[in-house]
């Protein structure tokens, strides 16, 4: 193609072209493993480069999962590069035999097999040094890559990244290990994208809500929804028995994106504002943490029915320490009584799933960690465990501060694993609104 | 095609036919959702369709992620017809306006809307009898359905499934909530495919090992990798610290196939007998599980930088309560002190991280709670919080019987998540190893 027009129509000109460019910066990913067909792996793996390369403005079209036979390789990367102008193919690189992805990259691109030295030195530096193991042949061969290929120096593993390139297209090939994968997306191909594209903005703004269903969600912001303009998109995430809302718009011109973004989420987040719990990307236990840590106060949790999941949620972020004092798992109806101080006989009457017992352990478990909140609860997870009285997935919670205890059954319809996780997030949700005052 | 043979051939050409038609049955699963190519929601629905397929002998040969937006849907609604006779599609048709999945698929197949009257009077019953709130017209429009598919009554929640067929193909829509796109999955497609499709067979063994690398594993097991017969493979799967290996066989005939796998799995279970943790496909905390079961014995858990995550591990399977008795989660060292009797003068000269302090918070867990065993774990998840003696990911790990207390210590190099989940796992190793009086 060849640009005949000269100003005063050239810089319009440049501006099509440049916004017909910057549409092409497309990625399709491409995981490699025969565990990911056969479901005995989630793929992680693709969430995460897809959350890196969209935070960078490349706009992910598509993911593709095939097992580890050559021809379903070679198949993903024809349709993946004859799609897109950027490709990452993760997996398919580690030391054992079931791994074929460097051979056949060698013969798609035409290349020789040569040693990488610094890849060689790494390697040995990590068995000599680190392992203080010999290192074997099979180790060795994982310093060897195609003549054809940029070496993406791989710190954090043994096998090192590899970029290639075909027509216009960046072919980057990732071990399948999740923290070597990570650590060379972000030091290697997010770099290497910044600076060799041209490249246009994604934006998000995600809000979370709680207390309203989708639906009624839905019918509620329907004039803010019907009103946005084609360029944004409104999307619906439920999550644990809540809703998230997320617009994303894309542009090449970052500041009127983000204004244009701006105004509308402040239109969304007034709309919404009854049920609002946060106007970030974070989940619910952070939300929480935050709000304790600003006003130097602490919590700690009394789990039946968890095990211990809602002390986990509560812990997993970094700094937790600052308000997250402790818990007691009273899994057997004996640590009720012992170290919650749970009355045998409330136990005996209505049970350990009741109003009475996880007021009494919400109330037991702040006087006993001498902390400013506790949480509680008990309930009845599946896929046994029901009586006449109470069903499958019946659960109370309980909340309490120095001034009172709030607690709230709640009816859940999922399995035991998803029936934990809602009870934990209720819990903090339940914590969440008596932090302020608003039960 | 016609057949011209007759008999004697014609038996062993039906056979051919029959093995080449059973080879064709294979799926390719499309998942729809801008949320999963912005990385916003892990994939776990392709895996749990994966796995069921798989245990029908339905080979899934490709796993697609596509955006909500039509040109993208319907391109990989054409590639995944054109490869495969069996196609599930996930997402997409929740109540809310995101969702242009099931008028894409009207088009697509030409049909017409209708009213499907069984779902609108289950979605009736769900808003009026259950949550006791009025229906609204999006929830309606949820039990419109193209006139051109067969409706698969979705028991579980108000959007209805769909089968297409279009050529050979079988093509499945089906919600992407989880709870619902199971309950559709075992109840409708699982059955429809059973019945009208002639099944081969795919078959695993899987085994778990401890204590072995990826490499060293492969390694010893050589001979064993190099005689297996093209029809099965093997692979290997790194878990938190410890290596899975997976055999996979694929036949007509699951008498034969079976009985291969079957010996190949005992010669490979025997080359590994030295680190083998079990020979199912089941996770770790499952075996111990049923070892303190088998035993009637109980264990209860005094847990630091995990803060639950043990407890949550044992019981969050079903049957869990007649071992599991609980735990204290000792976040703050306080908490170590005043519920797990660690005197302040270890915490003041070697510190929480020691092998002092978990020691004594096993045998302190054991004694409080009355238990068989007792298993503590106190380290360093990152990304701050080390010392010049304690680095990152250091952890110690105790675990305890009436007989005695063993402590190790472990050096991780993953991120906090990843530290926590990988202490866990081999925290309950090393009870494992207690329980089997390898330590």
């Amino acid at each position: 193609m060849s640009i005949l027009v000269k100003p005063p129509f050239f810089g319009l000109l440049c501006n099509l072209i440049e916004a017909y460019m910057m549409d092409q910066i497309q990625a399709t990913i491409v995981t490699i493993g025969d565990e990911l067909l056969i479901g005995q792996v989630i793929d992680t793996n693709s969430a995460y480069i897809a959350q890196k390369l969209n935070s960078i403005g490349v706009d992910v079209r598509q993911r593709i999962a095939v097992g580890d036979d050559v021809e379903s390789i070679t198949k993903a990367l024809d349709t993946a590069i004859a799609q897109s102008q950027v490709v990452i193919l993760t997996g398919g690189l580690g030391p054992t035999a079931d791994d074929i992805t460097k051979p056949l990259l060698n013969r798609y691109f035409g290349g020789k097999m040569i040693v990488d030295q610094p890849s060689l030195d790494h390697i040995s530096y990590i068995f000599e040094q680190i392992h203080k193991k010999p290192m074997i042949e099979r180790n060795r061969k994982q310093a060897e890559v195609p003549d054809v290929c940029e070496v993406l120096f791989n710190q954090s593993g043994t096998a090192p990244g590899m970029l290639f390139k075909k027509n216009d297209a960046f072919i980057f090939s990732l071990p399948g290990v999740p923290h070597e994968m990570q650590w060379l997306t972000n030091e290697k191909v997010l770099p290497i994208l910044l600076e060799r594209l041209k490249l246009g903005v994604i934006a998000h703004r995600t809000l979370l809500t709680a207390g309203v269903g989708e639906s009624f969600l839905a019918e509620s912001i329907i004039d803010f929804e019907t009103s946005l303009p084609d360029t944004i998109k409104l999307a619906y995430l439920p999550s644990y028995g809540m809703v998230r809302l997320r617009l994303t718009g894309k542009s090449d011109n970052t500041a009127i994106l983000n204004s244009q973004l701006d105004g509308l989420f402040a239109q969304l987040k007034e709309a919404v504002k009854d049920y609002l719990v946060t106007d970030k990307d974070e989940p619910l236990e952070v939300v929480v943490g935050r709000l304790l840590k600003d006003q130097k106060h602490t919590v700690a949790t009394a789990e039946s029915c968890t095990g211990g999941y809602i002390g986990h949620l509560l812990s997993k972020h970094a700094g937790s320490s600052s308000f997250f004092t402790g818990s007691v798992v009273s899994y057997d109806n004996r640590i009720k009584t012992e170290f919650l101080d749970v009355p045998t006989s409330i136990l005996q009457t209505v049970g350990a799933v009741s109003k009475e017992a996880v007021e009494q352990m919400a109330v037991a478990i702040r006087s006993k960690m001498k902390t400013d909140f506790g949480i509680s609860v008990s309930g009845i997870m599946g896929p046994s465990g029901q009586t006449d009285e109470k069903p499958l997935g019946m659960v109370w919670i309980g909340v309490s501060n120095k001034e009172k205890v709030v607690s709230k059954v709640f009816y859940l319809r999922f399995d035991r694993q998803k029936n934990i996780e809602v009870t934990a997030n209720q819990a903090i949700n339940l914590l969440r609104l008596l932090i302020i005052n608003k039960i």
